[in-house]
């Protein structure tokens, strides 16, 4: 994340593309628009709102329906004020901010010196740029806040809008939204927004292991929104402050942790090249600095626009999280395995759990598969005298995504064939969502699918009327071929099946 | 809502045993339940998550994959303020609250008054009732507070607790719960948490008629989460401070609001009927008293066991929310209208739609579904001598919103038995929900499915390894036929599916 201006670039330029496509054509529109917006937050429209609940159901489906041994909840999002004490968000959830006295405005301390680094690497001083971001590291671990200070000053980092070095002392800010509590006196005074989704599941690891009868290795499913005041949120809605989590935690025997962590880290690499990320756009990457609890960590990134940028995390938690709740609540958090070890001949008996995580950020995933998805090739039209070249925008989204999964066309408004496109409307709305449009030209109204991505355009014309077949044009080959009508529902339920996918994971 | 001790009865004595149900067999857990809980805040478990999602994609797909018109979005949970100063919530959105000075008991006014009303109802007052109730309105409506507070004295109203009449003044209290703005200077100071999802719709009017290419009458539908302060929180996850909507702005031509009005009130009735909600547990409640800009509201009820209550809110809003957007923001709200007006031969031309609005609370129509489905019978088991009779709870879920479709037992854990079952079991996982279960005797097996609502089990026995065909053991009759395993999933998917309930609609 850096601080600097964006620079004009191919890629940014196709940012902006993508930006202007998803508010034109339904997909993503800045929140409270009329209002000249809230910064970084955004609202998913009609077409977003099915794309997302399309991958979320998606995800939901291959951690619950496939796995006989992961389960959902839908935690709240207000929980006792105890439970980021536990976690460690109350004391340690901070970025460390500075303002410049002159521009007046507010920088991430850390991002600055990043961004200085950069700067050195840039003109080959490698050294320089590493020593540098090793002083960075060493300060923020001592959270020796006045040494950032110093070392801003010292290498005369300057406020890229005042361009002067006049700073405030660099403080710790807390990320977390908080809300005042009940309007009952004796009720917690104060409430937060949680950061989060991960504590939800693991306040509830005993509810949830009683009443789903789970044996330990299993999952704790869960999709829900969380907050953080994110000083830098930018990248459209690759940072926002209001974004939403899809989060499993798998809660496995001291000692499986490693293995466990390797299984959910390549079946997690599956999921993204299975709904239709280019496996050349995936990359894992390994975390350099581990957190104090953590076993192993690693990101799945995706090449945004903007460069490779983390989708999903996963990681290996101990039983820090477990722990630090029964400390707290006093509530023993503990698991009695049955199960026998060989080395002693006795059960395991009881542990807390270790937990592997994969946290999938929804949002992220959204714009990995939008940007994936964001297709402009050149095609010729028409013949001889005619023919024409002209760029094709389209949106080649896995079917089973697809917003809409299939736009019923009467060739003209008459002689029957918007009946007969209407009542194939009405013999497949029930299946998968289908539009009917009869307004434009057929070649604009494929335009349009094109563009929000339906994969399929059934033309009902004057053949149909006599042999009671259509013309089926598919989006990405622009091919066209002849189906009976009794066959559609078949045809493109299948295409649109989930089952596509979940056999590839 | 009433601030009196819930009187014990047979009604309270049945939602303390769906409550409890709920959290044994996974479906709602106190939020945060190690920390002692959060008040009025509940997590959904693995069941319990399961129903509602069901009941949310039903509606979801009814609002919008069944009508052309209707359009889904998804707007987040912070919004500019602004937009809380149109919809007249920073000004109006008060309970009027006084403190007891002995108890230090916080209530809710106007509830006070309305509880003494009851009282002399209950002693065939009927007329002082009336006219308490009548002075209370009056008092409401010109925000007379020292008035609300004569009226608890006079009428020698006591704190249930302490017993006396030592009150604080009534003061306003706005229910919107506020959260820090962003962490750059410049930014809004305070954002809310919405307080209903109908805003994120009426802000995104525009964006979404544009981008969709809606023509008037069209629908916006919306799921999310709202929240409010509440006082008086509680009947379980009936009233709570975070909770969810399922919301649809209908908008229409001036003129034409009566008749959609209409048609969507009884749309709606159909739904909650082809659901499950049995239709004697069904009614309308029309509003005694309508907001000033409203042109009509009706309820519908649903008989909980605590009485009924609303669960759907219809109401005919007029122009009134876009109007106070047009001109807080300066955006023009209004839609062109190509069509003509036979009266005049032109156009309608440029107007500011009328709304219709319908709203349900997902989680009351969850909990609805759940106390609909909650059964008890009295079932008469064994032989001659053998015979016994026993009480079954069951919950007679709609199939299509069962948590698990099917559940798959081998009869014994060896010959091949635990394969063959899940050999089905994995023939079936990609198309619904279903789990394998080998754990205990086969009749607890049947007991444990039909106490979370599964709809059917599959049990592989002796013949089945010889035939390929199993036993199909029914949840409400009991009965077990049998079938080819090659027909399980045609049987079970049309079951299971929501074209059956879309048919009803």
């Amino acid at each position: 994340m850096s601080n600097a201006p964006q620079k004009a670039s191919i890629e940014n330029t196709q940012l902006k593309d993508i930006v202007s496509h998803a508010k034109e054509y339904g997909f993503v529109f800045p929140s409270s628009e009329i209002y000249d917006g809230l910064a970084a937050v955004y609202d998913y429209g009609p077409n977003g709102v099915e794309l997302k609940n399309n991958l979320k159901r998606l995800w939901w489906q291959a951690m619950t329906q496939l796995h006989q041994n992961v389960v959902g909840i839908d935690a709240a999002i207000f929980m006792a004020p105890q439970t980021w004490v536990a976690s460690g968000h109350v004391a340690g959830f901070n970025d460390p901010l500075v303002d410049n006295l002159d521009s007046k405005k507010r920088y991430r301390a850390d991002v600055l010196v990043e961004d200085k680094a950069a700067e050195y690497e840039a003109a080959g001083q490698q050294d320089r740029a590493a020593d540098l971001l090793a002083t960075l590291g060493r300060l923020l671990t001592d959270n020796d806040l006045a040494g950032v200070k110093e070392l801003i000053v010292s290498e005369k980092i300057v406020c890229p809008i005042s361009g002067t070095c006049n700073w405030t002392d660099v403080r710790q800010f807390n990320l977390m939204y908080s809300t005042q509590g009940s309007a009952v006196e004796g009720d917690a005074a104060q409430i937060y927004l949680r950061p989060e989704t991960a504590q939800g599941i693991f306040v509830n690891f005993l509810n949830v292991q009683k009443s789903a009868r789970q044996k330990v290795p299993f999952g704790i499913a869960q999709i829900g929104k969380a907050f953080r005041n994110e000083i830098v949120a930018r990248q459209f809605i690759f940072r926002m402050r209001e974004f939403e989590q899809m989060e499993m935690q798998f809660f496995v025997r001291p000692g499986t942790e490693e293995e466990w962590y390797n299984n959910w880290k390549q079946a997690r690499r599956r999921f993204h090249e299975a709904v239709g990320l280019a496996p050349e756009k995936l990359r894992f990457h390994d975390h350099d600095k581990l957190a104090h609890y953590a076993k192993a960590a690693v990101d799945i990134e995706y090449e945004f626009p903007f460069g490779f940028k983390e989708i999903e995390g996963i990681h290996s938690r101990s039983d820090f999280d477990l722990t630090q709740h029964q400390e707290l609540s006093r509530k023993k958090q503990q698991y009695f395995d049955n199960d026998v070890n060989p080395e002693t001949g006795k059960p395991y008996g009881n542990y807390v759990p270790y937990v592997v995580e994969t946290s999938v950020g929804a949002d992220r995933l959204f714009l990995a598969t939008l940007c994936q998805a964001y297709q402009e090739e050149t095609i010729t039209e028409g013949e001889g005298e005619k023919e024409q070249t002209k760029t094709r925008t389209f949106l080649k989204l896995h079917p089973a995504l697809a917003p809409i999964k299939a736009a019923i066309f009467p060739l003209v408004k008459k002689d029957g064939m918007p009946e007969k496109a209407e009542e194939i409307f009405n013999s497949l709305r029930f299946d998968f969502p289908v539009i009917m449009e009869e307004r434009d030209a057929i070649g604009k109204r494929y335009t349009r699918q094109d563009l929000i991505g339906t994969p399929f355009c059934i033309v009902v014309d004057g053949q149909t009327l006599e042999d009671e077949t259509v013309t089926v044009r598919h989006r990405d080959s622009r091919e066209q071929t002849r189906m009976p009508i009794s066959e559609l529902r078949a045809y493109i339920g299948q295409a649109v099946s989930f089952a596509r996918i979940f056999e590839k994971l």
